[in-house]
């Protein structure tokens, strides 16, 4: 990785509780010799006059690494848009472990000096690369970091799927929806529909039903080299969520085409970084059990 | 029950197919001394211009038995309108075997026949009766057979519900959705979404998340005589379903209730009828295993 | 409810730290004029050499209220064993909540003095009640409390059973096993094989298949009136298992019996006793979520 | 591939039915100028004293093919055993398509000699290297196709596993066992224990747990470049299955290591070979559904 020389930081959307500590966090990073760089929605915020304000796009271009202040939620979608410009994101969480926000608030400065030292671990995260055609338009061209889902609408009705894995027919699926997850996604949305947990490290999709008719219809791993296309096959209102953040309304004949992004997110952990622990954190394995 | 001299004749909805079998069983039963009335739009379909026609809450008066030919959608949506004047119930099917449909349409003059000379059981269902309710406004109220469900809408994000039965908390669900299903939809969509099967002679309500956030959020299992209380939390868009057949926008603060209803339905089923059987039949558990 | 005036304590196997708060609630009993008696094992392991010892068969003839102090694994055994002479039961936990001891040991005097002035719920709770039948012999006649189980046994394939519902026929499963569940078991075992939550009120028993080679044999509930028959096909090596208490080895052509226990187990709960909230506890229902 | 001279026939064990069509497949063979040689269980079973006969190690060392006559349990232990050889494999069915046997044995001579002509496509599978260390000995070690699961013996209760990855401590499991499968054992046990259906091609381990105690212990895919290690650590009876084949008794302490064996299985397929078809087949996806 190339020398860390500035460091944008980002913060939460309307989160005024993180700008003590986020202004903290900037002057712990002058004072140790590193340019600090803002973005203009957190600027405003933490009503940050002094610093140099770039936008996303600048932030891309110019940082050598970027800490983002909030949750998961606001990581996947600063990571979506600085996916082209490949710079490093730490995740900074204000509460709860996220499953990409690793360092506490309450030790960031700390923890994130001892990163800048050098003790860090490197993880890349896949991107889906998501577009819908509806004849020969393309009607929307979308980045996702955790899934893009086909779901029914609002009249609550099964919708029907054809579904193909490089051009192969798997099957038509008459379902609630259907998710197509990376390993980051695996334990978001795609865990609650019955999915797996797939380790960040594979390069693998989940093709997770949503309450499917058909009670054989079990989630299926194929390799995320693979190019996923899922035919709208009914009339009935169907949707397409990326990120549950973009939405498309979809119609009949349309199809959701669903690929690893070319870009990828480089994410630094503390040294002691540990998947398998946040899982346990996360998901409350290390409770006691009581059969 | 009271001796059967008026039979109702009720089609599937613009399935030109079933008119020669409808007529033909018509006649069956004219000549056997019966007096066959027919709804109106069944009428229209089959172009039956001789029988006396009522519309459905005549035939809920005046008939003493109602064949229904079609599915056990069909069925779903008569049964729902007959229901308050316990008319007893026959469900012919006109392909596969159905849930509620078990009287093959291929031979159900001799099937028929054969019941209304007093070889079959009679079986009653649960129907639930269900309102929503807006700050002291009662803006729906509905009958359903198999299931009362509140799902996200269009914007794919999870919803909030606060559950209670008979008036004691049961918890905060933040899920897809959450299905309230009486014994007859645990085969329908409660069991696409996790819950069990429930024989249909029990008097017991299903309570089954749709993919719950936190992964213990199990299917319960409560006594039908509870009201179910459903309170929608959050702010973003949920709705109402009811059979998949009415609809219902929700907004925040919203409650929907679902209780046992007054009525029932009685379905008649030829003397060989065996639930497990049916079970069988439509899950696939008769075919030959390969582990 | 009789009058209450003798008081039998019970506790864990094995457990000396139970012993000085057992002493003193049976000190706080005397005071307030009850009469208590011990157990044997229990009066050794606490050293008690004062009190009336009486073993189980005598309390359960003498004693008017039986407080059980362990956990619910020692509760399920008390249980069993005293479920012929009615005594109601009183579980206290020595640590974690527990899904039939619902009782601190921490507070237990202060409760349990508050129970005795009659603030109190009953509820009953169902036992099953199973036996083994090998061609003419009962090789086996054993009471259960949580469920009854037939699993594989030590070569690790699959068993195959044929099963009924008061004579009628189910299905042939080929699976690691079958659960037949209380409503009380419905937390245990059960739960972790996929059964749902079935509340204690209900007259019901769960069928829950254990690793089904047919992915659509799910978990099925049927009247607490029937007896549930499962026969026993294939000769490889097969277990039943009551409560993981009693085990039985199986041969082909034995049929394991399953019935509603004619005698029922009476549970002495706080007034503020409140199932859900139980639930919520043990299954982790009010944690913060964070999809 | 090196050219076919030399093809073995194998049969499925105790299988007199397979006799005829085998000796048909050898005549067909040896018609087109392949030399046929023979297993010695075979040849006894079919009753050939003409061929050559070979044990498996020799098939293995001679023959350029192998073509596995019987189901997929019989083709497990031929693969098996075959596997240090590097020898492809061709499955031929019995009776109903099996997972790794998709020639049926009613055209199979027209399909294998379509093949032989260079119509086919080869796949290969991993195969799991596996062996059970007690304290410094190596009490097992074996290979298996499918899975290797830790279960629970005759006593019924669960077992703690304790489950690590590159050693790296995963959880320490409570459940009624653990699976590892590999991709082509995703569609064995794992499937019934709740694990997902992983395409072949990956190269990745499923950690599926059965039954386990708490209900976030789902499905983990790794990198089967991984080591999976398990600690038996109760005392209770805990048992390694290998494909259900090998079975080893396990002791408190125990550890069971799981790594991708170094040699691999080849398979070859029809050129129509197509995997999801064979998963719609197996799994009834094609069945017309009727929610």
């Amino acid at each position: 990785m190339k020398t860390i020389r500035t460091v944008a930081l980002i913060g939460k959307y309307k989160s005024p509780e993180i700008a003590k500590p986020l202004l903290e966090l900037a002057a712990f990073l002058e004072q140790r010799g590193f340019s600090v760089v803002i973005d203009p929605l957190t600027a405003v915020h933490v009503g940050d006059l002094r610093r140099l304000v770039l936008p996303l796009e600048g932030i891309g271009r110019q940082a050598d690494l970027a800490i983002v202040i909030g949750g998961d939620g606001t990581m996947l979608n600063i990571a979506r848009t600085l996916a082209p410009y490949d710079v490093p994101l730490v995740g900074v969480n204000v509460g709860r472990l996220g499953f990409l926000t690793d360092v506490s608030i309450d030790t960031m400065c700390e923890t994130i000096g001892a990163m800048l030292s050098g003790e860090y671990v490197t993880e890349t995260r896949m991107l889906l690369d998501s577009e819908v055609r509806r004849e020969h338009l393309r009607v929307m061209d979308v980045l996702a970091f955790n899934d893009v889902s086909v779901n029914k609408g609002t009249e609550g009705s099964l919708i029907e799927l054809e579904v193909r894995v490089d051009g192969q027919f798997v099957y038509d699926l008459r379902a609630d929806g259907l998710i197509v997850a990376s390993p980051t996604g695996s334990t978001a949305y795609a865990l609650s529909a019955g999915g797996p947990i797939v380790h960040p490290s594979l390069s693998v999709l989940s093709l997770v039903p949503v309450c499917p008719h058909t009670l054989s219809n079990r989630p299926i791993l194929v390799s995320a080299d693979c190019t996923i296309e899922i035919l709208v096959r009914s009339a009935a209102d169907a949707r397409a969520h990326f990120d549950s953040h973009s939405h498309c309304e979809l119609k009949e004949g349309d199809r959701i085409l669903v690929r690893r992004c070319k870009h990828q997110i480089r994410l630094l952990h503390p040294s002691s970084h540990d998947y398998y622990h946040m899982l346990r954190e996360k998901l409350h394995w290390s409770e006691t059990p009581g059969r």
